[in-house]
């Protein structure tokens, strides 16, 4: 387990100055072109939350979509897109955030959750928390019975999960 | 396999004037957020290349990242994004294609696909082709073993198969 972490982590590739100089942006395709790596951090993100009843996975566009995927795939749960502002072609509950500068916005459809959902949300990164905060309080106004959120990378030096703390939050890397 | 062929087609939404106007869009948030439906996709999918060796998945972004991911993890696969322009953070080949109105890109990590890979190039849908015949020849330009492309829908009337002739097509839904 311990050095599978380490291999997953060491495939994580840093890329200086992206999007924006001064930002060193861990690229997660390194990872996911790699089968072997792709199925092991699939099936350790899954492990822990079998048996836990989860119904719905959300995954967060567009890199939340493909572990988010295969998550939902192995727990047995249905998969729910939360997407970019006028993507979603049916009604949609929506949530503002702030960036560093500007805002930005997430939409989720009306009919993806109900009452009796154990949603997990899942993104590949979190980083300051901005949209995984902003996805947590989108999904809590469905009133699912219960909310996990997961993460394949955390960059815990920038204190993202402290915005979470209504949550049970958990990641596989930390950096 | 025929029933739940039907069974499929049936969950798929039906949205009037979505992007725009006289446009019927076919939505597959209905069918993914179910976790019966989900799997069973997923697995008809699955079969169809299972034997074949495929060494790398590539999802079109960002529907195209839900099944496929689920895809690549199930054939034992790498899986690659073919993104946007701009969002791929390392060296990237693109390839410009011509929409109804401008032009519109799309771009690959050059690492991604070597000349011993087996690749499939999945998308959510293929409509009149533009997309995915652009994806088909980026991928191409690579040198792959070789390239087989699958979609869950395939609007038959609008012929973007023909487009795809150079590569072995598969879909599962026909409207």
């Amino acid at each position: 387990m311990n050095n599978a972490i380490e291999t997953l982590s060491a495939a994580i590739r840093n890329v200086p100055d992206f999007p924006k100089k001064g930002i060193i942006f861990k690229d997660i395709t390194t990872l996911l072109m790699d089968k072997d790596l792709l199925k092991t951090a699939a099936d350790l993100l899954t492990e822990k939350y079998q048996g836990k009843g989860i119904t719905k996975v959300v995954g967060i566009e567009s890199r939340g979509f493909v572990l988010g995927g295969i998550l939902a795939y192995n727990l047995g749960a249905g998969f729910v897109l939360l997407r970019k502002p006028g993507k979603l072609p049916a009604d949609t509950y929506s949530i503002e955030y702030q960036l560093e500068y500007g805002t930005d916005k997430l939409e989720i459809h009306k009919d993806s959750i109900n009452e009796g959902d154990v949603v997990l949300l899942h993104d590949d990164l979190l980083a300051t928390g901005g949209s995984a905060e902003a996805a947590a309080m989108l999904i809590n106004k469905m009133n699912p019975k219960s909310l996990e959120v997961n993460f394949l990378i955390e960059l815990e030096f920038l204190n993202g999960r402290d915005r979470l703390r209504f949550a049970t939050v958990e990641s596989l890397l930390k950096f």
